[in-house]
């Protein structure tokens, strides 16, 4: 007998007959001889909707308020959930966050988990009962109410396994798992088996919507298995895990793109220390994050800074940075908001020369032209023309054999 | 400066602007010096929506989720009622029924609240905030979430009114206050200034909707003065308070009608001892209530026995009562749907004869039969043929003087 976690999304819980079915999926899953905590989002658009009643109230919501009522979708899951099992036979029990209690700490919207009990959930556990948690809601220490952010459902249910020591953490999506690339753009995207925390965490970070990153980063810290799978259809989906020997024989796992962000470049700065930590900081002030960072060699004592933004704050930070240009006397600002960044994720990188140079090559024969580079440990990102952005992941995808079963290294 | 207890329900939270309305009138409160609790109810139309969703789920909905389903409402409410308050400049602090908390019994959808602790919310007052309570919302000694029933605001309204020694519970409707009779049926209905808790028990439980009778039962303990007002203009409603010596010079204080009984009449039972009880306990086995009974006098050893049901029980009850009717040798079983019920109610009636005898001549004048009577000590009550509903209200009015401006017994 295992303890399973399952967490199913807004749009696996968009509708009464969704939800019947959700609950015929958890049903089974007890009928198994599994111990079972399901963690459940908002119903799909029932939080927009929310969302658009507070922004209707005024301009600048009370972030305490605001998550007191965002929470209330959750609330309205968790007891539709619970019926039905109770309805079709099975005890189960629904929890608010405060009820498990998951503490946070009370930055609101945006809350990390302090602590969660599994005390209470254990007792119902032992009296056979299926345990049904809001997902996305704590509790900061005074007893008010606390949100994780968007997509903290995920966070909640691997938190939760972890404390439970769960065997293993299910994420109920509407994709089969978590894809070399998105098949939107790509026919040949293939489905991961398994892939890494590391890997997942950068796929995530660069545009992958499948799993909240935080989710991520606390199932690698708690050693979680993450099962990411449909709750349409019984196909297994991707497991993911630590790190293995198979893992590391994949050159790339996944390509991900990302349209959102916009670029700057300050021209002609004269090169001499502190210039970097000027335009930079600039930025920083007024709360403006920087993704991409790339200063070229100096030539005759002047150098080119160019970074890019969030396409949200790309105006603010032109008006920022032309004020500070003047003041390092730099020659121009130039600006681009039609880039796209198209990376390559895979652990297999660490351990094989030449990923960068192919990556680079198949770029250039189709006539795309680089205009930044960024690596890790396990990432190559470029920025490109927008225009180029499913081209390039396409002729990527079949340059690392992607589509391919096997997709061992060469 | 007082303690002032405001509740507003669902129509004067219907819409965001009502709710900045709500907001208006709750800060000028405040401004005038006052500490606030406000107690608000779901908006308009969505407790029926969260009760319609648990009705798709399934037939029969487990009564502790379903309290959890129907106190999101609330949650709702409160957040963005304290948010457009501190958008407004105003300290302000929601508070669900669990975090006051407001303690009740386990008897989910009618709990009785068992005991408010006013530490936390004073806390808030003397820090200069208005406290935002969710009305309806209780948590039993588990810490599962509760609720009180139908209009179960107004009860938390007069209940924390109560636990804080409040100066006074403003209860905030759709309409002006408590009227003479309903305007719909009788132009002439007049809003009343004062009424006592008993009058009010008597119109509340006669069909009068602007009052939960709970809430009364309660401010009637706790010595608590209702203050019924429109929340859409500023005139003076209509006080709830103890009887004092210018309620007693008023004959009849209101009129009341429900049309939503039914009545059952079981003919010529031998007129034995027990046999009331029998009739009686196949119903209450059922839980079935019962509301008038009447028992003919007796004639020649057989007797007519005759009750009233609501609407709702009206076929399970006739049911029951045709296999009772045989076991007890009764000829026949009589029963009518086009009925309806009209008081008269009043505390003068107390000290004033001939109060019944000028209903009945009243209603006699205009050839309408009545089939029952039921009398309190402060309250006449008739069954009728349900076409003259709308005709006894008026005359009735009429005779007793009810639109006039003053309206002191004869």
């Amino acid at each position: 007998m295992a303890l399973v976690v399952q967490k199913y999304g807004g749009t696996s819980m968009g509708t009464i007959e969704r939800i019947r079915n959700v609950a015929r999926r958890v049903a089974k899953t007890y009928d198994a001889g599994n111990d079972l905590v399901v963690v459940v989002s908002a119903m799909a658009g029932e939080t927009n909707k929310l969302v658009a009643l507070a922004n209707e109230i005024c301009e600048f919501p009370d972030s305490r308020e605001f998550d007191v009522l965002v929470a209330s979708g959750e609330q309205v899951s968790i007891a539709l959930l619970a019926m039905c099992l109770k309805s079709m036979g099975y005890k189960a029990k629904s929890y608010h966050g405060w009820q498990v209690p998951i503490v946070t700490d009370n930055v609101y919207s945006k809350a990390r988990i302090i602590e969660i009990s599994d005390k209470k959930m254990r007792g119902d556990l032992n009296d056979g009962a299926i345990v049904v948690v809001a997902g996305f809601q704590g509790m900061e220490g005074e007893g008010s109410i606390t949100t994780l952010g968007r997509g903290g459902s995920d966070t909640s249910a691997v938190a939760l396994a972890a404390a439970l020591k769960a065997d293993v953490c299910e994420i109920y999506t509407d994709v089969d798992g978590v894809y070399t690339t998105d098949p939107n753009i790509c026919a040949d995207a293939r489905k991961i088996d398994k892939i890494s925390y590391e890997e997942m965490l950068e796929l995530a970070s660069l545009g992958a919507k499948v799993l909240q990153i935080r989710s991520v980063e606390f199932a690698k810290k708690f050693n979680v298995d993450i099962h990411v799978r449909s709750s349409f259809n019984d196909n297994p989906g991707t497991m993911v895990t630590k790190e293995d020997k198979d893992m590391e024989s994949v050159l790339v796992s996944g390509i991900a793109h990302d349209r959102n962000e916009a670029k700057i470049a300050v021209m002609h700065v004269p090169d001499k220390p502190g210039i970097a930590a000027k335009i930079l900081s600039a930025l920083s002030d007024a709360n403006i994050s920087v993704d991409m960072i790339v200063q070229n060699v100096s030539e005759s004592g002047l150098t080119d800074f160019t970074f890019t933004v969030t396409k949200a704050d790309f105006k603010k930070a032109l008006a920022l940075i032309r004020e500070t240009a003047k003041v390092i006397n730099a020659r121009d600002v130039a600006a681009d908001e039609n880039i796209s960044k198209v990376s390559i994720v895979g652990v297999g990188m660490r351990s094989h020369a030449g990923v960068a140079t192919k990556m680079f090559e198949t770029l250039a024969r189709e006539g795309i032209n680089i205009q930044m580079i960024s690596t890790s440990e396990i990432k190559i990102s470029v920025v490109i023309d927008a225009k180029y952005t499913e081209l390039a992941v396409r002729v990527l995808h079949e340059a690392f054999g992607m589509s391919a079963k096997d997709v061992f290294a060469e």
